[in-house]
């Protein structure tokens, strides 16, 4: 059934109190990889609590124990679980986002504070770090919820919230929690179907459902030899310099069109055939909007279905960059004693981290045994996540479709959420990815925003797909 | 003639003053590169100004006009010139140190608060930034001034001092300044000789007298595409991405047995004859110093003669570091949209940055080309420097065998001072350098140091060179 008209006028009034909402939530730097920011990542915790007790729902703070980051130990911030409904007659639907957010600093190249808010009255874009990723859309549901908690109005589904701190690092400690939850007796059993909201549309004009993810696998290449850093003139052309080594190993990854040169990964994966490629051809999508979107014409291909197998179908390799080598601006006549190159390779159905992390460790130790180095090698899996595709036919699914107005785009993410798996494989049902915010939302990067109408009406959105899937 | 008893037994006396001096130097966090800190350099000049003026020196602040660094417009630090002593029956000698340092930062590893001087009272190392680079030389020349001063001595020589604020910013300023000062009538006219305390021993025991340096060719490579930094999930194998292209690119530059690919630059230079090589086997150093110095057992050979070539008659290239591409701890998913790679080539004669440049740019092109990428190229040469090599049987460098203790190495230096070459060019004169501190005192590095031992002695070292070159 439809969301009541009230709901969907409600929301249209309540525009600037959700927006303060949001402003308040992303001036938290709720930074899960950064040591330091960890009070604030569980200050952050206890807000989303308040706001869910305050729009009615019961909760509960979960201890996901420690974590060791930095060489120290410090708590991971406590899950937050909520409840709102109990009627056996009812479907229950668990809602998951998560409240922690990737690093910024303005000097990334920001054009305004990344930790505040800013309304841009010409664009319509709420910019902030975590705008978009994934505050908006958890905001969203707490929206919905405060619409019927105000008027005293049923839900038609009964909810099940999982919010977390650590989905930007990894989702250290969430794996263990759903699955003990799933279980009989735990918080999250039950439930009928799982909503994700925490990704992207294609494009800036279509909404989209997502019925698969890409899966991940970091990795730290750490290559050292001096006990400290030297100084170029004195030993350079003296000793074995842990930059050229690395740089060697880095250069050896992946080709410049995105082939992974690490033997056996891409033949873990299918050919694609030409039914499938048709469902690519399908979307709404163009050349343009990735270029649009990646701010450059720099895409590797020109033929969009090449594009999108890329992003959606097939594994691909990313240099993220160097720890430990100078990387300020002016000129420093450094060697660095020890360099940790990072890079991570998205993964697609049947791959597995299990499986991608033997491959990638034997050639790179292969490769560096051939440079016949005194340097020294250490390779780590820092983190990783499985893929992930599911039906698109399921009930869940055709709720989500009635509930967007325009026909959705079908789409496969190129990111990952481990987390998708982990309910798909704990709970045995079907999960649906919902995303709120435009393919350029800049999750991520500098400059993150979301679109005031993308989190007003993604707010309608969340509850008319309670109305539909209550149906 | 040596150097009056009472001299020497005063340096010994005042230890705790002049370790007090130092102290207060190193407290003055003087980084040229560092935008922010160019007020810490002025302050830095205006101290070493009035420590001079304390000691007799006439001085003055030579202004070095404006400098375009990290996009602001700042003033140069000036250059601190002094003289004392005017007699034209006395030879009259130039000496040179610079009081700004390299960038430290606690994080980069230091066990110390790089700019506090911490005394080991068990090793005698005097620890902190500039220690040995260059602020512990720069004041031997103060005390030895300061017992003349006190005790109303009369110098044997005449001195003119100039002391620089931008040395580790390529010394930005200072050519135009020397040569408008070596002109008849300028403040440097009537030079006979030049004396450089700003490098080191080869080893730990045994001083060194250096007649020859390395120049220097910095270069960023800058390649760039997207329009901010990109979702590696989202856009991961559809764009090109700069990361793979710049690596590509610096895997093309060196091997890592030190051996430069840039075809041209090593055709450059002469091939080492038996005699030349005689003169390296001859000096106090081994394997096992390069290793200890560098704290690891990387030598690129197990030969002496190999290795002291690679340092101080072969060209070299080190690959510092990236700028722009994820530096920090952790596991960040980005793509990176600009990303500058910084290397720099060190010289020998008869190389030139303007015989190299041309070559690197050209190969760096052309490499680009073959990568067939939308990427964008841009390549800068940041700062660089003309080696130097001078004739060691000279009056100048034979004052300085004499006033050493034990016989000293003879060495060329695998660093750069390029304000040497502009010495001997503007003056028509002999340049000494008379290196104070050890080869493993860490310029440029973490932890950098001058022992006591260094420091006292080197003072009397100064001091006794300039009785020694009156005679």
């Amino acid at each position: 059934m439809p969301a009541p008209q009230e709901f969907i006028d409600y929301v249209d009034k309540s525009t600037g109190v959700f927006i303060q909402r949001l402003k308040e939530a992303v001036e938290i730097p709720s930074v899960s990889g950064d040591a330091s920011r960890r009070p604030d990542v569980i200050r952050m915790a206890n807000w989303i609590n308040d706001q869910l007790k305050a729009v009615g729902v019961t909760t509960r703070l979960a201890d996901l124990g420690m974590q060791e980051i930095e060489g120290q130990t410090l708590p991971l911030p406590p899950a937050v679980l909520g409840r709102i409904g109990n009627d056996k007659n009812k479907k229950t639907i668990l809602v998951y986002g998560h409240f922690d957010v990737q690093p910024a600093f303005k000097s990334d190249g920001w054009d305004t504070e990344p930790f505040k808010l800013v309304i841009d009255g010409v664009t319509g874009r709420l910019i902030g770090r975590g705008a978009s990723d994934d505050k908006g859309p958890v905001l969203g549901w707490i929206n919905v919820l405060q619409w019927h908690h105000e008027n005293k109005k049923e839900l038609p589904v009964n909810i099940v919230c999982c919010f977390e701190g650590m989905e930007e690092s990894g989702s250290e400690g969430l794996d263990e929690l759903v699955q003990r939850e799933s279980q009989p007796g735990g918080w999250f059993d039950g439930v009928d179907a799982v909503c994700i909201s925490d990704n992207y549309w294609l494009n800036t004009r279509t909404p989209a459902l997502t019925y698969g993810l890409r899966g991940l696998s970091y990795y730290r290449v750490t290559v050292s030899g001096p006990g400290r850093d030297l100084h170029s003139g004195v030993f350079g052309r003296t000793v074995f310099e842990p930059m050229t080594d690395l740089i060697s190993i880095m250069s050896r990854l992946v080709d410049n069109r995105g082939n992974i040169l690490i033997p056996g990964i891409q033949d873990q994966c299918s050919i694609a055939d030409d039914k499938e490629k048709k469902i690519y051809a399908g979307l709404d999508y163009s050349i343009h909007d990735v270029e649009e979107a990646a701010g450059g014409n720099i895409a590797l291909s020109s033929d969009k279905v090449e594009v999108l197998m890329g992003r959606m179908r097939n594994p691909s390799l990313s240099l993220h960059g160097i720890e430990g080598a100078f990387s300020g601006v002016g000129a420093k006549t450094v060697i660095p004693a020890k360099v940790s190159g990072k890079f991570s390779i998205r993964l697609v159905p049947p791959q597995t981290p299990e499986s991608v992390d033997p491959l990638v460790v034997e050639y790179i130790e292969e490769q560096f045994k051939t440079l016949n180095t005194k340097s020294k090698l250490e390779i780590e899996c820092l983190h990783g996540g499985k893929p992930w595709v599911t039906d698109h036919n399921h009930w869940n699914f055709e709720a989500a479709k009635r509930a967007t107005l325009a026909i959705p785009d079908l789409t496969r993410e190129g990111g990952s959420i481990p987390v998708t798996l982990t309910f798909a494989e704990s709970l045995g049902v079907n999960v649906l990815l919902l995303p709120m915010g435009r393919g350029d939302d800049g999750a991520h990067s500098t400059n993150e925003k979301i679109d005031k109408t993308n989190y007003i009406e993604g707010t309608k959105l969340l509850g008319t797909y309670l109305y539909e899937v209550a149906a």
